[in-house]
Order: C-alpha cells, then sequence, then structure tokens
C-alpha cells in the first residue's frame, strides 16, 4: 500500500475492503512520505519493519527485488490526487497490478498516458469507484442491459453532501484541506471528489456515455478555491438526456448519492442509504422493491453478495467486491485461465479516463459562455 | 364555474376543494362550450337549469343581473389555458372575484395585461397553485424566511411524472390532448402543466426569485407537439443556484413534487408523497421531522390543518386551502376587515405573471445556444 | 346531527365527510345538551334557529313532524359513547336512517338491542370505522379474499398513539376528560377508543373473525380510570392466531394504525402514515407497491378513490367514502334498486356488535387468571 | 473454530467478522465431525493440514500441546445447538478463551452448568447476539439509560421471516433441517433461532428484565416439529409490560427485527433494514433521526463505527464489533489492564444464561393453560 498512513480516512477503508474476503494481506507499504511516520504506521499495522518503505519508489524498487513468492503482488494507492500518476506508472512498470483510488489522476493528459501504461504493462489495473461494487448497482445495469425498460430516455444521477458547508479547510482537517487544494486535487473539488462517483454511476448503469454537456459550478464557500458544487446538464450517447448533481454544501445531507434511470416501459431508482433496495417501476404495474441476496436477482448481484436477504451489506463490502473481483482476476492471469464475467466487473483505465475527461470538460463548462460542450477524449 | 363539465378532472377537483371548509356554494355554471353539454352537467351538479348558461359571457352578463344576495360572487374558471385570459378579464370587471386554474394565460403579454386588469378591477384574484396550500410546504417558506437555516445556497426542485409516456394524444385521452396541443396549452407542455407548478413552489419556500435559467427542454415521443421533458439550471435573486427538473415521460412515476432548500446551517426536504412531513436537516444535529397538525408548528401551518397529527390531509385538504384562504379574505372584504396574513397567504396575481414569464424564457432557452437567460419580465 | 358542537373534534369531521361529495346537505342539529350551546353551535353552521334543537328527543320528534321533503333522511350522531344507544334506537324507530360513531354502544347489552332495532326498523345504518374507508384497505380485503396469498396464517394489528401519556384529563381537555371517564366512555378506556378500530380494520382485511383471546390490559397514567395501553393474543375462525396492540401511552406516537396479514405465498401491509400504499410481498419475487388510484387495483379501491395517482388523499377522504356509500345505499332504496357491491361495502351493525363484544372480552381477559377466554356472542 | 465447514452459512460470516478489523488469524479448526471433510474446509480456508482437526477434542488437545505463542488464543464455535455445551466447557476448561454462537446451549440446565466452568475457568466468554453490535442498538441501551425517556413503560419487539413458510426441511436444505429438529436444536425452534435475538435486544436495550411471559405458540407448517411462530406477552422489572413477536412464516419477509421502546417523555424505534438510524420521538417535539457516525453519537457508538455518515454499515459490521470488543478484552487480559466500557460490552454468559431461561419458559408457556409464567432463573 501506497499512502493511507494514520490519520487518512480511505486508506483504513481500503485494508478492510482488502481484507472482508480473504483474499488479500498486507505486506509492505509506504504510508507516508515522511519515513519515520510510515514505519510507525506500518508497525500499527503489522508489517515488519523491513518492508515498511519511506517512499513509494523505495516500495516498488525492494520489493520488486524479492523473490516473486515473497514480493507483493497488487499494489493499492491511496494518496491525494497529485500523487496518482507516478506511483502508479512505476508500479505498473515494474511488474505490479495496481488498485488506485479515484479520481484517477491529476489531468486528463496523465491519464491519456497511464492508459498507454496500462495496455503496455500487460498488468492489472481497478480504479476503486465504490459505488459500482453494490449488487442493487450491479442488478440496475443488468435490468437497464436486459432491455426491460425500453429505450433509456432520462437519467438523475445526484450525489449530495454537506460536510463542506463551512470553511472546514481552515481547520486543520486534513481531508478537506487537499481536497480543497489545487495543487493536490487538481483543478476540480467537488467535481472531482464526487462528481466523478455520480459520472461513473450514470455510464455503469444506463450503459451508455454522456457526450455533450451543459455545467454550473460554483465555489459558495468564501476562501474556498475549488468547486463545492455543481449541477450539469446532459446528453447521452443514444440520444437521451440527463441531470448531474454533485454538491459538498447541501448543508445537513450525508452521503446519500443516488440514481434514476427511465425508459419507454419503466424505471429505476437507486440510493445508497437504502443500498439493497432497487426500486423498479412500471408504466403499468405496481412498482417492484429488489433485494440484495433474493433468489430472483442476477449472477452479477449474487456474486456480489455474502449473506441472506434482510442482512444488510453497506458501503465496506461494496469496497470489498472491488477487491475481491480484481482479485479473481489476478488469480485467473496467475492460473491461466478467464475469469468469468462477474470477476472482470470492476472499473478500470476505461472508467478513470472518462472520469478525468468529465473533470475537465465540466470545469471548462463551468467556465464558459457556450451552452453544451462536447465530452470528447 | 366555467368549465369543468363532464369528463374534466380538474373541475371536479375544484369542487370537492370548494366544499371542503363549506365556504362556497356552487350556484350557475357554463361547464361547456356546448350549452346542451353544459345543462347537462348543471343537472348533474344540482344547479337549477336557469343558471347553467351556454357560455362564460352569457353566465357573467345574466348573473350580474341577479340581486346582490342571488348572484355568484366568485367565478371559478377551470378551462385550457387558451380560455383563461377573455373569461378571467370580463368576469373581475364585471365585478366578480376569480379563482382560476394554472398556468395563468396563453402567454406573457395575456398575463401583463390580466396584471392590470386585476388591479383597476379592485376584484381579489387566486391562481390555484395546489402545492402551496399543503401545511408542510407553508412550514418550510415559514422556516426559510425564519433565518434560521442561514442564507439560502441551493435549491433543487423536480416534478416527475410518467402519464405521457406514450403518445397518449392519439388515444382520444381528454386530458393529453389539450395539454399537447399548443393551440390550446400554448408555447409549452410539461413546462407549462407542471414547471409552473415546481417554479412556484421554488419561489414561493425560498422566498427567492429566479433571475437567470439555462434549459434543456426536450420532446422525448415521437410525433408529440410540445415538450414532455425538461432540466433547468437557475440563478436566484440571492446568488445562490438551483435545478429545476419536471418531466412527463419518467416511466413509473405518478405526480411526486419535491423541494430541498439547503442554507448556511441546514436544509429542507418535503416531497408530495409524504405531504405531511417536513425534514429538516442540521449541520451538526439529528435531522428532524416536522409534521402537519403538531403543536410546534407555525400559525401558518395550523391556520391550513383540520386534524390532528398522524390524521393523513392529501391533495384535495391543500386545494381547499386555497379556496377557504381566498373565501376569508373575500368575506374580510365584505366585512371590512383586514384579513389575516395567514388568510392572504394564497397565489394570486404576481405568481401567474411569474409563472408565465418563467414558460416564455424557459422555452427560449431551451432554443438558445446561449447559456444563461435573464428571467425579466 | 346530534352532538358535534364547538369544541368537538370528531362532529367537525363528520361534517366536512359528508360534504366532500355533495351527497349530503346540514338541515339541522341537536349540537349540544344545553339548548343555548346549540343553538349558538347551529348559528355558526348555517342552521336556522327553528332547526338548532335543544336535545335529541326534540330534534327527533320535530323533524318527524315535517313534511318528507323537507326533514331530515340521515341522522349522524357523534355524541360521547353513553349517549350513543337511545338516541340511535329512537332516530331508527322514527324513520330515520343514521350514522353512528364508534365504539357503537356504552355496553355489548346495548349492542345487542340495536341489532334487533336495526332489523325491525328497516332503516340502515353505518358506523364509522374509517379506516376501513381507506381505498388501499379496501384493496387489502379484496386481495386476501381473492386467495392470492393462500391460506391466512398470521395477522398483526397495531394502534400506537402517545397523546394520553400523561394525565392529560386533569388539564380540562375535552376530548381525554370523556374518553378516561367510565361513566361516559364504558368499561374500556384504549381498547374502545382504538382497540376497536383495530379489531375491526383486522376481521374487515383479514374476512376472518376473532375466535379466542388473551390480554394484557393496563393503566399507565397514574390516577387514571380506564385502560390507557393493551397488546392481546388472538385466534381466529380459520386458525389462524394473531396480535393487536393498541396503547395511548406510546410517547411520540401519533396515530399510525397499521395491519399485516401473512397467508401461505405471501403477505400484505398497510399503514395510515403511508394510506395510500398496499405493500404485497411474497415468496419468491419482489415487493410490490400497490398505490391508489392506479389502473390495475380492484373496482372496490377504485370506487373509493377520488384522484389519479400520486394525489394523495387522506382521513377525510377515507372518512367521506363511508358516508359516499351509504348515501348511495340511502338513494338505491329510495329508488328502489340494489345498490353496487361497492356502495354496500360500509361498517355496520354487524360490525358494531362484534366490536362492543370485543370490548367486553378484552376487559374481562385482562381482569382474568385464565389465558385463553372465547370471543362468543 | 469448531464448525462452519463448507454449506455453513453461519461459519462463514463468523470469519468475515472476525477478519474485519484485523484482530484474528485463523489458524486451525475442526470444521466437521467428518475428519475428511474438516482437512478439506481447511485447505480452502489456508489451514494447514496439521491444524485442521478431526474433531473438537482432537483440536483442543492437540492446540493444548503447542507453545504459547502458536497456539490458538481464541476459539470459536458454530455448530448446532446441540453441540455447543460440551466443546465449550472444554475449551474453557483446557484455557481457551471462547466465541460461541446462539443460542447458547441445548437447555437450560446447560447453560447453568457452562456458568459455573466460564466463572471457575477464568477465560473470557462471547455469545454472538449479533443485533447489539450495530452502532445504533448501542446509541438506543445509552439513550434509555441516560434517563431522557424518563421511566420505559412499554416495549415492543418483533423478529419476522418468512424463509420456514413452507416444509423446507424436507427439501435437504441444511440450515432449515437442523433448525427445526429437536435433536439438534433443543426444545424450541423459532424462539431459539431468533425468539432469543429478540428477547435479548429487549433486554440490552431498556435494561430492564423480563419478569413474567405469556405465550402463544404455533407450529404453523404441517408436519414441522418445532415451533415456527409465537407472540409473547410480557412483564418487565419496573412494572413496565412489552410485546414480543418471533415468526418464520411470515411469507415475504426477510430479516428485520425491529425495537420500539416508550417511556414517560418519548420513545425509540430501531429496525435492521434502515441499520444505521435510530428514530427518537418526543411528546411535544419533532422526531429525531440519530444516525450512525454522526458527532453527536455516544461514545458507544462511536467505538463500533468505522466509517464517516452516511457510508452504511451493515450486518457483518455489527458482528465485526463484536468479535472486536471482544479482542480487545482478550487483550487488555494478556496486558493487564482493564478494557473500556465500551469494549466490556458484548453479551456473554448472562446473556446465554438468561436467553436459555426464555426458551424454557417460553415453550412452557405455549403448553400451559395458566396465564402468567414467571421467568425464574
Amino acid at each position: 500500500m501506497i499512502g493511507g498512513g494514520s490519520g487518512a480516512f480511505i486508506g483504513a477503508v481500503h485494508r478492510i475492503a482488502a481484507r472482508i474476503d480473504d483474499k488479500y494481506e498486507l505486506v509492505c507499504g509506504a504510508f507516508s512520505s515522511d519515513a519515520e511516520k510510515s514505519k510507525a504506521s506500518g508497525l500499527l499495522l503489522g508489517i515488519p519493519e523491513s518492508r515498511a518503505y519511506g517512499s513509494y519508489v523505495e516500495l516498488i524498487e525492494k520489493e520488486k527485488q524479492l523473490p516473486e513468492n515473497e514480493r507483493a503482488q497488487v499494489i493499492s494507492i491511496v494518496t491525494p490526487n497529485h500523487v496518482h500518476f507516478a506511483p502508479t506508472k512505476m508500479a505498473l512498470e515494474n511488474g505490479f497490478h495496481v488498485v488506485l483510488d479515484k479520481p484517477m489522476t491529476f489531468s486528463l493528459a496523465e491519464a491519456l498516458e497511464l492508459e498507454k501504461v496500462v495496455a503496455t504493462s500487460g498488468k492489472l489495473f481497478c480504479l476503486t469507484h465504490t459505488y459500482t461494487g453494490y449488487p442493487m448497482v450491479k442488478e440496475a445495469r443488468q435490468f437497464v442491459a436486459s432491455g426491460k425498460l425500453g429505450k433509456v430516455r432520462k437519467v438523475y444521477v445526484e450525489y449530495p453532501q454537506g460536510w463542506l458547508s463551512q470553511f472546514t479547510e481552515a481547520t486543520g482537517n486534513k481531508q478537506a484541506t487537499w481536497r480543497t487544494d489545487p495543487k493536490q486535487s487538481g483543478i476540480a473539488g467537488a467535481m472531482g471528489d464526487i462528481g466523478t462517483h455520480a459520472f461513473n454511476l450514470l455510464e455503469y448503469v444506463s450503459g451508455l456515455q454522456v457526450t455533450k454537456l451543459c455545467a454550473d459550478i460554483n465555489i459558495v464557500v468564501e476562501g474556498r478555491k475549488l468547486d463545492d458544487d455543481g449541477a450539469v446538464l446532459l446528453k447521452l450517447s443514444n440520444g437521451a438526456s440527463g441531470v448531474l448533481m454533485a454538491t459538498q454544501i447541501a448543508a445537513g445531507e450525508e452521503n446519500n448519492v443516488k440514481i434514476r434511470v427511465y425508459g419507454e416501459h419503466g424505471g429505476l431508482e437507486w440510493q445508497q442509504c437504502d443500498a439493497n433496495t432497487l426500486q423498479v417501476k412500471w408504466l403499468d404495474k405496481p412498482t417492484e422493491i429488489w433485494r440484495t441476496g433474493a433468489g430472483y436477482t442476477s449472477s452479477f448481484a449474487q456474486h456480489n453478495t455474502r449473506t441472506p436477504p434482510g442482512h444488510p451489506e453497506g458501503y465496506l463490502e461494496a469496497f470489498a467486491n472491488l477487491y475481491r473481483n480484481f482479485a479473481e482476476c489476478v488469480d485467473g492471469g496467475l492460473e491461466g485461465r478467464q475469469p468469468s464475467p462477474e470477476s472482470m466487473d470492476y472499473p478500470g483505465i476505461t472508467e478513470g479516463v472518462r472520469g478525468m475527461a468529465f473533470i475537465e470538460h465540466v470545469i471548462e463548462s463551468g467556465k464558459s459562455e457556450q451552452k453544451w460542450i462536447d465530452l470528447k477524449i
């Protein structure tokens, strides 16, 4: 693991997610750019001192020299955005599979370069768009793909948070500080942090691509350097339209990402606060409540479920599904067999490139007087 | 009553709403432009044959000649949009108070002229934006006005319906036919029918005005002549931003108009499918569930509530609140006293003019390549 | 109307309910046992002084002498329980149809006598068990009767209120005072006031009868004279079992009566706080959300619905359904035709007798050391 | 681990729960009473062949002989009920801490004997009543204990399932077979399997003990040997009353255990299907929605939460909280320090004895004609 030392939120989440299905063992880390802090974190996490490295460069170089059956196979990178590209590139080029936190890179240019690195490395790459790990999100994608709703006509996706309603970055809050700092986050704040999740969820569930967008991007809290609020009108690849809303100043909201998709015959609704439910709505029949673990769900939902219906699985299990599916593909490669379609269903480099393209275009649109901007890569 | 003969939906709703609080008696009507049909409807409704008129002109002329204590005091006009202006103008100019269904007129020009007529007539005028009649919507407005949320920063309002998901106007459905016909509805379909409700709800609850808008307006169902779907980015008079979504092709949705308002310290959420609840969200305290009929609610909510907490009041009661408040103001005028602020809290000519301005500008924006359009009257 | 003067809650509800569908006109009343107060209430309600009577005896005698086309046809009786039997009996015996508030009488003995009076009078009788007036409760009954759930195995019905959590009767609260006074209410408090509603709902929806019961009946608030809380184990006529819970000391609860019925293949759930929804649950399929106004609902639900899906109808509309259906039956009698099954579906004398039997047996069981008591009439 | 071989549901859950917080490593097991199967399961779970034992006796004897720093510290026992007592007793007496699945033993007599074994062994013992591991259940207990609701007056607890609606044990379903077999389960079916969970939840949250009960216990599905449905009237140690409902024949229900507690000033409601919410209801204030992860929650809730508000934690995390807290106490013992009150808050031998006493008395009451049975140990 690169990053994720004491005080980091997402590093601990990655470690739990990796552990849940017993497919990973934490063997080494460069948990901080400060060598002392890295060793201290390693100690707490039960890593031998020799494998708690002082930098990602050291980690990759040293691990590479270990015998194949000892060295790390997969490197998780959970640093702020500006330290995504370089370690990922180096890890891939030195023979490690990579799990990387989103958004993928600091810029679209980096993303496009990384796409080439992945292709030439032959290594596997996973980008942790957590929400697509939920069983009922997978069910939603399968449902749309089945054609039962007919052609998709309208998509709404929203991601309201309230935790940046105040000028929190002035209080020393570590999460707030780097996420609102253009040097660490890149050109986008809320649009990068949660807008990309919403964008990924929309494209994943609908099976469509955003082709044009028209954005209203705002810095609401005085003194903030990056956007903390935005709403985007969308045109989709089949001619349908959509709306994406992402905000971090909706005071009183937690983290309730939600998607609604409407086709000719009916619609779907999923939201994280009721994550084990997928509402299926029909023009002329009662709305149906599809549930995680039920016997009538698809192989994709069932593959990503551990417990019977009524035993709620949550955010950590959704995250674990990414890790577990990725491990199945890594194992498949080692064992020379094709993983199942269910195992291969995790976000990767293509989703990362599209996410970075979204960021660049949505910020451009926010500044533009032109109504529609093409989302081209 | 003008309009509202057999087969009309909203005419029957107006009649129930007027009856609930025993402030009105139906004494005459021109229920159809066909004199025979009008008399037949009148008979069913218990109107003497002599007062079931064959046209609105006849109604107004004949009623005017009746002794003051016999003739109609208030005329409800529930015709399609293209027959709003003329009867309303004639009724006001001949000394009748008017309750008119929304949207107010066929065009903004008519609306502006009607504004003058109302002013010079000295008669009272109510526009039935039903949703502002709900006790918890009134509570929401009072809550924002109290300043407890701090400055408003973001507003989301949405009105998803699915009943026009198919080319229903081809099936002879009376409601669908006139609402999708530019000759009867005007330049807007969904934006006029339900977009104006959403717009009114937003301005009523937030206490703000929309100053700029950027719209994506669509005709989704093939063959339809007016918009059946749209989403609009908004700028508000205090510098805040918002999003308005209204669609009639969200297959599987009923009629769940919903508003969310976020300020510096917290937010509000109300939706019609749970109409007796107002969610109040806070940055650092538990969300509160405010309920119709509760002792802690404002005088505005209580004035518009008939039953104790837990006895749900619905759409017809919200509609009845408009009629009842209007009656209290009519009575106040007759008795030479100032009605209470709670009684005067019903939508009128100003809301009507703003609604028509919204329609004209949102349709203009939908066709424009310019990003932001000023909403000026 | 007998009872329902100023300050009464349920009298006003009855008047609104009667008005909603324009089938009744309030023509006379004995609104109070104090003649002056009755006249004052009559004045407020627009009743001519000559027909605002000082007692129910006077009302019945005087009205009876009026010409048939002038006199009252239906008498609504909305007095406290101890003044139910005598006016109802007298009204029926003098040729008036009667709508009576629940519980039907002061004692089971009175109920059984009233049953005979109804039979011999040939007049129609309606007991206002409001909750069976909801469209989705009617749908529930039809659903069970259709056999789609298979044999009913378990029923839960609950009616939690919190408004008597304190010794409210000591504060002069009119509602609390008579409902907790054995001289006005009879032998039961909560079990009579809301337990009978729950009991009626259970028998109506399940189509079964309670045959045995075992009750835990409590007076929770110190100083109170009648039960304010109870829970009852039930055996039903087809061998199934059930639980009935009714309490008025569940602090923080409003009025959320709820029923769940489970059969061999699935279950149903309805609760008043989401009154326009009926959940239909299945062993091996997604739960379905059936909604008021939907095209797929039964003729019984549709007959009791006024607005399209998504326009919530509430408590007053449910109450109005009883009045409207009763009026259709009264009209049918006048016109010599058989009313429709949908019109005849309102609670009457049989439900009233069973309710009083429930009260007597449940209170007896509460005092008994014997486990099961037969519910026999 | 003893039990939990291939095909077992709860064994896998225990292993995930133990892994989540990285406090346990699976080092040995007797996963089946068949030595071959045990070794096969061990292989799948990455256990060295030498430590995949053929019986619990072998496991305990062999592990005991290993050097202290190699041998198992904690033994998880996840066998059917009839194989709880003997391995637990042997493990404790041989120096191992034990985590045991519920219900604790086959009979109350065994439970009482085990209580002595725990006391004399000096070893720690955890019984996995999962539901008390949820952060919002812990919050509920703290809330009641704080006295803010005043004296508790009424408690409702329910546990509806539908998975035994059919004669599933005839189909070879492993879970159904042993749970409905008196030789493996003991004298109770539903009451042992889920009734004890409901009972434990009630006593944990309310801080009260059940003193008397009156039960209606049923075998609904023909051919079944143990109860699959029951409802119980309760008297509690402070004089309050309650109702406990547990059923496995509520067709269409999943696993939605729910508790409601009412005091003098307000009430609490928690249900597993919305596990991260605790509703707090008040007599005269809006209902409050308390949420997992919020800054205003107690140290007990926060100690058992891993992620920020709005990142739902579910059943596996609740289960993991038991394991994690138990580990903290084991570690405390090793390190000679007193664990925190938050760490010590897991169910143990006392809860186990009370659960077995509940089973024996509730089944006795179900067969008795006597109304109230004292719950004495």
